[in-house]
């Protein structure tokens, strides 16, 4: 027998050397696994014994279910409990949001009724048949795409996250906002993405080699246009079909939206209905404006197109408040516009110091990675931290290197003005000794 | 400028050399991209020319768009065109199922709305706060888990394919059946499934060495149960709690079930609520009687548990008629319950010659492979078949060589009796002159 009752009396845990402050453990026995360790790691209060014979039947035992629909739907314990957090539900002429509960899912997928949304007059109602996408301006032949048509090119897929340029702005205030990870940053989501790669389209206009830019439009109300290097056009832009497998989501652009994988969300045009080769810029409204975010220094962000290496920790985070001490998984998501995630670390004391997370393979690049740690709480206050480097070197600034470049807001919700966008930094989550998790800067 | 209109107006891939028969492409040069080759693959006639200003808007494109939900829906369009398949719509009490529509979706990804499911009495509608996961038997220390207990553990999320063993079980049909892939092939799906390794649970509970087998039993009204070697539920199996992300649907076995990567779908229990360890399996119903399949010789496959290497094409297939010749892009999913795909070749005339496919990137064991091969169909008539190889070096059967060791049924519909379970044979697809898909045994 592998272990006896009486050797487990004692949390084992204890006999474990943390790999960091706080009761962080060690990754890679986690990803070892193992007998011993296994046993160890895991919490002697989590479990509760039981004499199980006769096991009693619930009630959904006792009587016929129900019949299937042709399109799964949630439990209605889950549709009450888990959705997105709306900020114009009466769907008034202005931008609404849809914000990604990301303390209630775990993996690296975010399913399609749950990904986040912004649109800027609502979703539109196209009727895929009558929809087409053109491309002309500086090419050899300008063409016209039924959805049709394009279903007949090569296709490719890939994971990728998008993230608007304002997610994580309440960061931005001087004070730290108590909201959920979903209020935070729950402008960011991960799918499997399959289209058309824009190179493949582009072969077939031809390019005049006059053309730099793509001015991209959409079909929705506002016509919503951006201007895109045409280097990252023949890179790996997609006219993306399928989400997930089935047809892109209304809110996301249905039938087709651009994908500029690791690239500022907004720049991810919806509705794609135009695709116009040019020699510069177009300076619409986005680029102009709202993404072209003034710096202390009275210079402009713009064209910043990265969304640069971020992690959140989503368990715990405020809203899962901890259920007594013991063994927890801390796990939560990095990504980087520039590539593949190469470490995560996670603090339990605020950053003085650090373990290793072990990382969900496979680590994709631009596209969500699990990261999780194993840890012991011993009831007293802690704050937890992650912090996230990517292939190519760059790491995620703390707060404080943020605020000090581009300077901070008033912390008087709704958070309005600049700075707004682009931020990437450390959040800390305080556990108190009561197990409430609140938003720290720590 | 990297083309001229002038030299586009040649068919380009009438330069091309196929690499096999019927007019497939080199895949090399698929992967490869490249102005060139690109220019040349695509076909000329898929795309029109426009003279593209002004141009005009479409109707949504002048009116406010709809409000954002909490959950995403499908547009309107998708949700009349796209569902499962339902065999049982009043929910009688008996066996209902519900097939993938793989003709229409894309990637590597089954969404959640479209995984198949079979449920012997009905979905049932279990409060997830009441629902518990005993682990009795021959262990050291019987354990109760709650909902809220099993999310503190170490979770590991991954792709995995999940199949009926009864899927494809029109094949051994005598003649072929005209149907579409989704209800030959419709019983399998795949998601990325996040949850504690069952080991991770034995550990906790500690394990008699005189266990050998695990009795895995739902909460669902037939309590449906199956034995599992303890060796699987020691390997990769998995308590899984999410789906793509979010909590798993109610017809997967909410809020949890059993997952055993790579193993036929009715052993991966469903409202998992009890494990029991024994020295022997249970002999329950259906392992006993449904996927005991009776072989011409008078023996049975019992304990038949891996879902052998597969695969079948999507796109083209019956029902999605081919729209004049020219360039289009054969793809489908390859799996195996063995690991890694290794290989997908692709043939146009019925296994004559063949081309190798192109496998999206990354590859995964136990998951969808999607395959994608580019094809010029000249408008003649050809027979589409795909074959893929495993990394344990296993290659997909013929349907003959099936047929000869496990004998057919009669073709007349409903398809009845043995043998039903486990084909993994080779699937053909007739192109005819009219660019209808028909089903053929080739």
């Amino acid at each position: 027998m592998r272990t006896t009752q009486k050797n487990r009396q004692r949390a084992p845990w204890e006999d474990l050397q943390a790999t960091a402050g706080n009761g962080l453990l060690d990754r890679r026995a986690f990803l070892r696994g193992g007998a011993a360790f296994a046993a160890a790691m895991t919490g002697y209060a989590l479990a509760k014994p039981v004499s199980a014979e006769p096991l009693a039947d619930d009630p959904w035992s006792k009587v016929p279910g129900d019949a299937s629909p042709p399109y799964e739907q949630r439990s209605r314990f889950e549709e009450k409990a888990v959705g997105r957090t709306l900020d114009n539900t009466k769907g008034e002429l202005r931008t609404s949001r849809a914000r990604t509960p990301h303390h209630l899912l775990n993996g690296t997928i975010t399913p399609n009724g749950l990904h986040f949304i912004i649109v800027h007059a609502g979703t539109p109602g196209i009727d895929p048949d009558r929809h087409l996408l053109v491309i002309h301006g500086l090419v050899q032949r300008p063409l016209v795409f039924t959805l049709e048509a394009l279903a007949r090119y090569p296709m490719v897929s890939r994971m990728a996250f998008v993230e608007c340029g304002g997610n994580s702005a309440p960061l931005f205030s001087n004070e730290p906002i108590q909201a959920s990870v979903q209020a935070l940053h729950g402008l960011v989501s991960c799918s499997e993405w399959t289209g058309v790669l824009l190179s493949t389209l582009l072969e077939e206009t031809g390019v005049d080699p006059k053309a730099k830019w793509l001015i991209a439009e959409g079909a929705d109300a506002p016509a919503l246009s951006r201007s895109v290097p045409l280097t990252k056009a023949m890179d790996d832009a997609m006219v993306a079909l399928y989400q997930n497998g089935e047809r892109v989501m209304p809110g996301n652009g249905y039938p087709m939206r651009l994908l500029l994988p690791g690239w500022e969300g907004n720049m991810n045009v919806k509705y794609l209905r135009r695709l116009k080769l040019t020699d510069q810029p177009g300076m619409s409204f986005y680029e102009a404006r709202t993404y072209a975010q003034i710096l202390p220094s009275g210079k402009a962000y713009q064209f910043y197109f990265f969304q640069e290496v971020k992690s959140f920790i989503t368990h715990p985070s405020p809203g899962l408040a901890m259920k007594g001490q013991g063994f927890y998984e801390i796990s939560g998501v990095a990504y980087s516009g520039n590539g593949r995630i190469a470490k995560v670390m996670v603090s339990a004391d605020g950053g003085k110091t650090w373990a290793q997370a072990a990382l969900q393979e496979p680590v994709l690049p631009k596209a969500f990675t699990r990261f999780r740690v194993p840890w012991r709480w011993d009831g007293s206050p802690a704050v937890l931290q992650s912090r996230a480097w990517d292939e190519g070197g760059n790491v995620q600034p703390t707060r404080a290197q943020i605020v000090a470049r581009r300077g901070e807001t008033k912390s008087v919700p709704p958070v309005t003005g600049f700075p707004s966008q682009h931020f990437n930094g450390i959040t800390s989550w305080a556990i108190e000794r009561n197990g409430e998790v609140k938003h720290v800067y720590a």
